[in-house]
């Protein structure tokens, strides 16, 4: 991935802390594996809660999809313009789902296979395996599928891969 | 909102830091006066962000729709299970939308009014005014739109309020 680096305008404090609530296992071991996006791969994952957490999964079992936000520590943060390898034009990190970016936060829409006392099992996560989780979400259709929803540079780039999940 | 505490097996250290990219301006000054739910509201949100980051909003006039994350800044973090004001029953934080969670990021899929040089205007945001801004990302309908999922435990709730965005 080309990078455009800005640096220099920041320190290294930071204005809030995450806490690791478990760990992401899926297939993939190095970033060259992965694939490219979640809709590429029908793998399931198994995702791990450290035991303090466990409480809350009650009702999950009820639930298809969740939006599952994880920790992309591989990624570098000093970035805010690439050239994704879907494109040959550069773009603010903003508009593009490049795991680098200044919060390194990842996000994928998944659905729940199975709910286990210590965790669930999804597809539609294509992270590295022992990722860092942060958060399980319920996925409301009311307010989170919208299907109408477009992105132009995308739809117009000159090299057909996939995005990013 | 009623609560049910889980604490003492945490400390205060965190595993990872998060910046403070910009933030979000909305009309809701204290938590009753906000919707409670993004779509019950058509009013705009102002997004601006810090200066390092404004390059970042490159090629979002191309697109309709982002996801936003952003930080609950007055939220507890010690809480696992709830009983959401939508229900009389409890459930686990990760089946809900409550703010209280262990890492408290909000998210919101949002439509983009107008990109300006140093943010954006959206609508679909209930969040209070000034919250930290931690990311942007583009809405990809392909794998983010779940029309058919289903949330079970809140179509079987006895209280029928919308949830919280």
């Amino acid at each position: 991935m080309d990078v455009v680096e800005r640096s220099g305008d920041e320190d290294n404090s930071c204005d809030a802390g995450l806490v690791f609530i478990g760990r992401i296992h899926t297939p993939w071991r190095d970033r060259s594996s992965c694939p490219r996006n979640a809709s590429e791969s029908e793998a399931t994952a198994r995702i791990v809660l450290e035991a303090p957490y466990r409480p809350g999964l009650g009702s999950l079992d009820t639930i298809s999809h969740v939006i599952l936000l994880y920790w992309l520590h591989q990624a570098r943060r000093d970035i805010v313009e690439i050239v994704p390898p879907t494109d040959t034009r550069a773009h603010g990190v903003f508009a593009t789902r490049a795991p680098v970016r200044p919060n390194p936060i990842g996000l994928s829409v998944s659905q729940i296979v199975s709910v286990h006392a210590d965790g669930l099992t999804v597809t539609g996560i294509d992270c590295l395996d022992g990722t860092p989780l942060l958060d399980i979400k319920p996925y409301f259709a009311s307010v989170d599928a919208k299907p109408e929803a477009r992105v132009g540079w995308y739809e117009t780039r000159p090299n057909p891969l996939p995005p990013r999940g």
